[in-house]
């Protein structure tokens, strides 16, 4: 092997490694933590991610680059991953990148006492630092890169899509919706109220059941854990997967179907190319492929009438209560109903896109100053009219309802629906390739749907960036037409 | 700040950084991992174990200390003990670390079979080559701290206590167990049998208990988490400590005793001076002067008189049974039964000493090359007949019994007498500075003890070694005669 290669190898891997300490000790600071910890938590993680960057930007690794040569398709990738990763990672003034911190920490605090009084005016202030200095990120990332600013920022969060591809895509979205969504509602209200399920579901046995089907799903617990945190979450590296959720003893359907969501995601990080861990190539392919494998699992099978009726039957053994409740039919109205909401996380699956698109409309604008963080509160309120035809009763549940701007992630925000759309399309070509998928479903049975992943995504890696990855498994790009053809099915169907 | 002092300070406090997400990682690997998550971890370890080295070792560093100077009391300390931790860092040769830390990482896996099958010669060969090397970085440590071998060894645990103090300690304790041993069992045969406690002891029962009482002691679970392992320890750092214990349905003392002992080492952590935290000075005093603190928490307190007529009560209400069984003079003859038995870790605190002294002679014997492994079963036999007058029935509850010596852990074994000893000094002090201490222990308060342990030892970190400490706290040196003192109270008045 070329040695500057070899050496960039090694190197990498120290890297990664420090990266997974830093994922653990994440994990412990949402599901373990006691509240006195935090101080010195912040501390070790600020420490090891200082280290990280010293040893990816240090003078070596620029001569070891421009030196380097591999051979074979996977170390050219990963080599080509090495170059990209360290673009990214010297773009940045250090300057830029401390005052970006600073600025984000602070206004995320300042952030969740302003949602609390949905008093946009309290954080604007804060906001507008944390934009000014992204939009500085952006325009050197930009330069750096040869993207558009935008798609700089998208860059660090998924591989491989532009938004010269994703503008149509969501526009399309938004015309499909404006005449899908009153025909699903009209065909939800003619359908009936849904029947409750009985409960209550003590938490232990709720507990027991979400981790026997995320078993059953595919996920061998001797390399996960099944734990609580506030905000649901995969963590862990690809050998020791922290997945949590949180139980509420009034409803069932929350819990179950998060860490069903959080399997999804497991089972990606479990099925990632072991010869190439710790490299490059050897992660996911980004965000919204990570996303789609989530949705997968929950979107596409676990709320699929196949699986529903194995649900049905395993929640009614555990907790009783009659048939009629327990029938696919119901589940299906109790667990995909539509509304039109402003919630984003409380979004069924057709609506969710229209936050989304909301989002990504409004921080492109931010990003390339066409809007100023003054008029977010009235940009908001206008495009979720737009979108949906309702307007938010505050700031708390409108422009303040999600930590992403306040935190500094812009460029989040599509990755969740070009994930749903990306899961209905390689769930179509699962399909179509693997004959008895949905029988075996309907027995809670993944193995088919999860051997046919395995195969043409998880174990890509990130050799390949998001279109090129859909194409090598499905023979085409990013296709919105398998998502919409899956929400006919499913909400336009009488 | 004279600025070479400065940058030290500040290279240690990143090192205290790492070696702070190193703890928490490996509070991770016993209380919570998964079994698969074992490869990774150890790669994590050792690359922040790595890291800690490289920076503690950095050439930088050297020109540092000699041009670094320091002012007042706690900062000449703190300079004096980065100086005495740098020439233990580059004493040794990486080729003599990384073979003696692969031959302990050979030899301990190989133990465990060993040990399964009661089989000395199995393991016979890794541990010759353990203790070979063992040697060498006796003679290496020696020669550059300007100690005997097996000091230089007992330094990496406990720095300020020599050989030359502990071995008349230690035989002045042979002689009077001698005489002590047979006397105590006389008096324990003459007082008749204990009553048992009922039970059964559900394991969240035990668990709540366990927490109130710690939490009663002192230890703030905003700071502090209870969870389960294998082995009993106290982890974490000091702003977030983890302890945990292990329960049994049949049997209440252990998990709950075992309790008290790790929050005896957790206080010491929360006192630290946390002024001082992340520099060398900030630091516990070392291992003996931690099993001080667990001990005088769980043998002078907890297991005394006064704290167990608190004990009686709380069980009593929590589990029923009768009020015979839950006198102090009954939970007495429970838990502190004396007996002459092979194990260390069962063994009582009037015999406890035998074991660490029939090692203490044997490890020393080792490192200074006057104890071949091969003859270890036969020198074991002997030694233990000598102390105990009993013989272990085989090697497995003889010379196999502890991972100490099969992990390449010499010099460490005085610790946990020179601890049991330095608490009864410590008790002594306290009770005579401190009037109401043990009636407060009657009612399961140790504030007074705590309130005074602060003052004395906790918030003196390792600003002084442990005879210095002890003169500090008690006005003496370590003084076995209060440790006798403490036994003939207990054990020999009848």
């Amino acid at each position: 092997m070329n040695p500057s290669y070899a050496r960039l190898k090694a190197r990498a891997a120290r890297i990664a490694t420090l990266g997974e300490a830093s994922a653990m000790l994440g994990w412990d600071a949402s599901a373990m933590m006691p509240p006195g910890g935090g101080a010195a938590r912040a501390e070790q993680l600020a420490t090891l991610a200082g280290l990280m960057h010293e040893m990816a930007t240090a003078p070596e690794v620029a001569d070891d680059l421009a030196a380097a040569q591999a051979e074979g398709e996977w170390d050219q990738a990963n080599l080509a991953l090495m170059r990209h990763d360290h673009i990214r990672a010297t773009a940045l003034p250090t300057a830029l990148v401390e005052a970006s911190s600073r600025a984000s920490s602070a206004c995320e605090k300042i952030w969740r006492e302003a949602r609390r009084h949905a008093d946009f005016a309290q954080v604007r202030p804060a906001l507008e630092d944390v934009v000014r200095l992204q939009r500085e990120t952006a325009q050197a990332l930009a330069a750096a890169l040869g993207m558009a600013p935008y798609d700089a920022m998208m860059d660090g969060f998924q591989r491989g899509v532009t938004t010269a591809e994703i503008e149509p895509i969501f526009d399309a979205y938004e015309a499909f919706l404006a005449d899908a969504l009153p025909r699903a509602l009209d065909i939800q209200a003619a359908r009936g109220p849904a029947l409750p399920l009985a409960g209550p579901f003590p938490a232990d046995r709720q507990r027991a059941m979400a981790q026997a089907i995320s078993a059953r799903l595919g996920l061998d617990y001797s390399h996960a854990r099944l734990d609580e945190s506030a905000h649901p979450f995969c963590g862990g590296t690809p050998t020791d997967i922290r997945i949590t959720t949180r139980y509420r003893e009034s409803e069932v359907a929350q819990a179950l179907m998060g860490v069903i969501h959080e399997t999804g995601h497991a089972l990606y990080e479990r099925g990632l190319p072991g010869a190439w861990a710790r490299q490059p190539v050897g992660y996911a392919a980004g965000m919204a492929a990570h996303e789609s494998q989530s949705l997968i699992m929950e979107m596409q099978a676990a709320r699929g009438d196949a699986f529903l009726g194995f649900l049905g039957r395993e929640l009614q053994a555990a907790y009783g209560g009659n048939d009629a409740a327990h029938a696919p039919a119901n589940l299906a109205k109790l667990w995909r109903h539509v509304e039109r909401g402003c919630i984003r996380v409380e979004a069924d699956e057709l609506t969710y896109p229209a936050h989304v698109i909301l989002r990504f409309r409004l921080e492109r604008a931010m990003i390339e100053g066409r809007l100023e963080v003054a008029d977010l509160p009235d940009a908001w309120a206008e495009g979720l009219s737009r979108l949906l035809g309702i307007a938010p009763p505050d700031d708390a549940r409108g422009c303040l309802q999600d930590i992403h701007w306040y935190d500094g992630g812009f460029g989040y925000f599509p990755s969740y629906t070009l994930g749903a759309m990306a899961a209905a399309q390689l769930m179509r070509a699962a399909r179509t390739a693997t004959p008895g998928l949905d029988a075996a479903l309907g027995q809670g049975d993944a193995a088919p749907l999860l051997g046919w992943l395995r195969v043409h995504v998880h174990s890509q890696g990130s050799r390949l960036g998001l279109q090129d990855l859909l194409r090598h498994a499905t023979g085409k790009p990013l296709d919105p037409a398998d998502f919409t053809a899956h929400l006919t099915a499913r909400y336009l169907t009488a």
